[in-house]
């Protein structure tokens, strides 16, 4: 349960943002729902000010991953991806740790991609600020393990959500036959089994992790 | 929460055994809390039949880890690990997973360990014998995920418990030094935070996950 | 190179020793290819005593891995595979590494599967074993470094090999979809570029590695 | 051997360029040493159109890493280092690419960094940007696998080289006990010890692997 924890979620109304945010009022948290973009230093502060004292920060960050050919990516697609998915972090970081370690007390949860951790085709670009998400995330948490601010991340792929699985693409039978071929579950993750495992993440039970990707694949990513 | 969940803890006296039986009680499980040595077929056999329909089965497997240099294991040591941690898997898993087969549904989470992820000094005989576990489980889960069972394991280390860090280890300084330089997160994780993930594991909520391996470690393994 | 290189094969004639003899002798080395099956420890004593001095030891260890499904494993098969691939381990390190010790010098290679890091079907016996082999070798390498002594594994899966993928399964036109499906690279490695790759591991050049496990496997597995 | 290889390095004069140039030569490889910053797409396709037809691209990209507290990082830091390790990918990937898929035949290794694996404190940026390379590697692998292209990488870390261990810090006692400490090999991997390594996976008898990260670390990564 989440019972009087206050939770900033970031880019709440794209990717899992719905989701989590559901979820985690379900459980009783104050949601701080925001749907800044997260382009500027200032506008960053100005969420995390607006935002007040925060339990946990949820970094969810979103874009619709291009599919260009690799050999097709072109310097608006990285630039694009990069400021939506990489760029913000060290901003959002730099906003919300300094009250964190004060306190001695936080937590960051990175909803991150799975895309990072095993290569699939025409994803080149997305991969690659996956990647830095997750990487970033794991230095992070440990310089901050020592003030007691526990930073974590999950690395999803094959999670139902509308912008990556939408319904004319899920009715296909061949994405179907794909799903029993590549994915062990046999099935897409729910948004709502996402979500409830964040929330896990974003509770004090889970105190004890730090600078810990978990997939949330279906069997897809195993270790 | 696991109302109405009947799950089977084994050798539910040791290891985590205690503090996973609190914990799935505490959240309405009904718990059957084995001490089987599960040496034999028969044995396991009737622990199964015994325990009636279950939801999950914990195979908690526990053994004092031997401390021994690498080139002075003997047979003895090495029979008595793997006759402990290795050998009844197969017996456990055959004895419960005919009838989870037929009702297409249940659980299998393995108490692990992350000596099977990264080295150590003087843990030759122990390491292998939780290596055979991660990879057993890992080949069972996925032959079984078609079948709408789940099964996954905790790969854990620097978890409190009495049999592995007693109170006269505990409360050497240098044994503190040592957690702080070795384990990011600085201090052990508690059996209650090991046993509050192993029941989400168990739970509903953690029907997407099959054949992963969750390392509980406080950030000595990140991946 | 591994001129005057004296490297000790075991399991010569099967799984990868044939390939492992010939490109080691290729290469400049005096290999001595044993054929014993190593089950006892006095059978290992005479082995390692008669092959005198020996700059490393290539552990070679071979089954035809059944196909049984899980729940019809009986006690024979896991006797016999861990009789196999298993129990010969601590047998052949306590009596090669003596020697070693002492020179401060020596190198162990350990010929695994990948078996042990991804799930597949019906091979949770096979799966258990090799997940041992690999555990074992992190913390027998672990141990071992501060001697100068380098441990390290190959995992392979979707080599080529007659044992595994016999004429008629690769003549299949099915078997090579599922290739080019599953296996980035879309072919099989074939047997002299694993043995290539083992005898970099067995040479001067490799005095750098520790305790790592080196997936060879066309891509299957990543990292 | 490299014999007749064409092999192009980039930032030859910076990071492993030296020691891979060297080793190359030595190797009787044909090598496009290049020390272009490779800023933008035009200064790229120049690098590339004058190289002529290569067998290998090794890219290596180098920058000091910067050692700034999580909190203080800045914009500049954040967009130099991405500017040097990150943004250049698209770009050389972009350029050299085409004629390898042409000829069906072509490598790509990337000197990459095992920051990107595993959290250390005050590397964030730099990390980020290593976890990027990474990841993009893997993408860019898949895709390109069909096309007989073989992109790889080494994550290395506890590499001898001027840049990140010089002559003073190598000279700190404090320094040769934190090596002994953490990583199992208790020394650091030679700068010619990982060109060695490199040059393996730069010749033909690497056709075999595709979208791998090789750790580099002398132990302080396994897997």
């Amino acid at each position: 349960m989440l019972t009087d924890k206050r939770i900033l979620v970031t880019h709440a109304e794209r990717f899992m943002g719905p989701a989590l945010v559901d979820e985690f009022r379900r459980q009783g948290a104050t949601v701080i729902a925001d749907n800044n973009d997260l382009q500027t230093s200032d506008a960053v502060k100005k969420v995390i000010n607006e935002a007040g004292d925060i339990d946990v920060l949820v970094v969810n960050l979103a874009i619709t991953a291009p599919a260009t050919r690799l050999t097709e990516v072109d310097s608006d697609e990285w630039k694009s991806v990069f400021a939506a998915l990489v760029d913000p972090l060290p901003r959002l970081f730099k906003a919300v740790l300094p009250a964190m370690i004060e306190r001695q007390r936080g937590k960051i949860l990175l909803m991150g991609s799975a895309a990072a951790l095993r290569g699939m085709k025409r994803t080149s670009t997305y991969s690659a600020a996956r990647g830095a998400q997750l990487a970033y995330m794991q230095a992070a948490a440990i310089e901050m393990a020592p003030h007691y601010i526990q930073i974590n991340a999950i690395a999803q792929n094959f999670v139902d959500n509308p912008t990556y699985f939408p319904a004319e693409v899920q009715s296909d039978p061949r994405f179907q036959a794909r799903l029993k071929r590549e994915v062990p579950l046999g099935r897409l993750v729910s948004a709502a089994e996402d979500a409830a495992f964040a929330a896990y993440l974003c509770s004090d039970k889970a105190d004890c992790f730090v600078a810990q990707v978990f997939p949330v694949t279906g069997g897809w990513i195993n270790r």
